[in-house]
């Protein structure tokens, strides 16, 4: 019965992710649906991310967090339209949510929606936005086993984000080792080693991937894969 | 319709969980839940607590991830006899998921059991696996703004490590601020700074919690609040 239930509310929230993609491709928007477990990075990416290429891009972001909205009003700050999401205790976003909040936003005026979600890095990763690709966060200092103990995200997400690379002389973390466990997830994912404290690292990699995306989604009008990993 | 199904899962799970907690009671057994985020720390703290206090208890282990069964043999090289689940992708461990392990274990023959939760910071908090408290890790590499934003663990939580100490001087993580929202969330929050890298730092008074907290097992027989936070 459980199982029944569940498969049942992923249906609804898949078929509702469809029409919100349509939505999204008819205004020609790159849409990324960020997840990471709490505290690997997220928001500081975004607040790098929205600053530098503010002059290239129109912005806008959904944060989902279960309380507060710190990260709405942090990334605020970079110019972007921010809209926050409390699940108030929920686990993860789904496309409901995502469904509920869009109305606030003039979707023809912007080029890139960032969905935050909630820090998890188990449950958000099965309840697709409506998104064109999933990225992934992983901070180097949760460890470089992660990718092997929670394939499913690094096997859906198109790029990875090795974040914080700026302590990795102070971690036991082994950057090839969490490579090996992401590839062996997706043998095609692009894994970027970046930091998003002080001046930053490796971000122009991270910056020339979106720009690539942006460019491709608008000549396309579509991805090449669906939620689930399928080539369409 | 969602929440009286979610409200009837709970239930059920409660009252195994009550099981549990008898049975467990009845062997004089400490039983402890350790969640934090996935890469917190929770596998290094066992391995310092286990090979640190082998001489004085007896330790048994339930390491939950979705995949793998490293986590369980890290902590039997120092000796302890550890048990793995694996959710196959599941959130969080649950009542039925340790009664289906626990009589692997000699239970009379155990002094403290330690329960590894699936690395999440929101969802195995409404699971009550029959423990006698919960133990919340936070690493200092996920942000002074965590407990704030997810209150509910530390809430419930009767002590929290804050782990990783060891790195504090290499991130943007106040401690004093991390610790002003716990205490929001619980007043008498038990809150102790440690480091489990290298020789360790700030184990100490973790020992004598767990052994003050053993202690009053073996003399009460019982613990003094149940799982939602009541008193009995």
């Amino acid at each position: 019965m459980e199982i029944s239930i569940g498969r049942s509310l992923l249906e609804a929230n898949d078929r509702e992710a469809e029409e919100l993609r349509q939505v999204f491709a008819a205004n020609g928007l790159l849409v990324l649906n960020l997840i990471s477990s709490p505290g690997a990075g997220k928001t500081s990416l975004l607040e790098k991310t929205l600053t530098a290429l503010g002059g290239e891009f129109r912005f806008g972001v959904i944060e989902g967090d279960l309380q507060t909205d710190n990260d709405a009003r942090r990334v605020e700050k970079s110019g972007a339209k921010a809209v926050q999401i409390n699940t108030h205790g929920g686990c993860h976003l789904d496309s409901g949510m995502i469904r509920e909040v869009i109305g606030r936003f003039n979707l023809d005026e912007l080029d890139i929606l960032f969905i935050e979600n909630v820090g998890n890095l188990v449950c958000p990763v099965e309840f697709d936005l409506g998104e064109d690709c999933k990225i992934a966060l992983l901070s180097v200092t949760e460890g470089d086993d992660k990718p092997e103990k929670y394939p499913r995200l690094f096997h859906l997400a198109e790029v990875l984000l090795l974040n914080k690379i700026d302590i990795l002389p102070y971690v036991d973390f082994d950057l090839e080792r969490a490579a090996g466990f992401a590839r062996a997830a997706r043998r095609d994912l692009k894994i970027l080693p970046v930091s998003c404290r002080g001046e930053g690292h490796g971000l122009e990699a991270w910056y020339d991937w979106l720009r690539q995306a942006r460019a491709a989604k608008k000549t396309l009008g579509k991805t090449t894969t669906n939620h689930r990993g399928v080539e369409r």
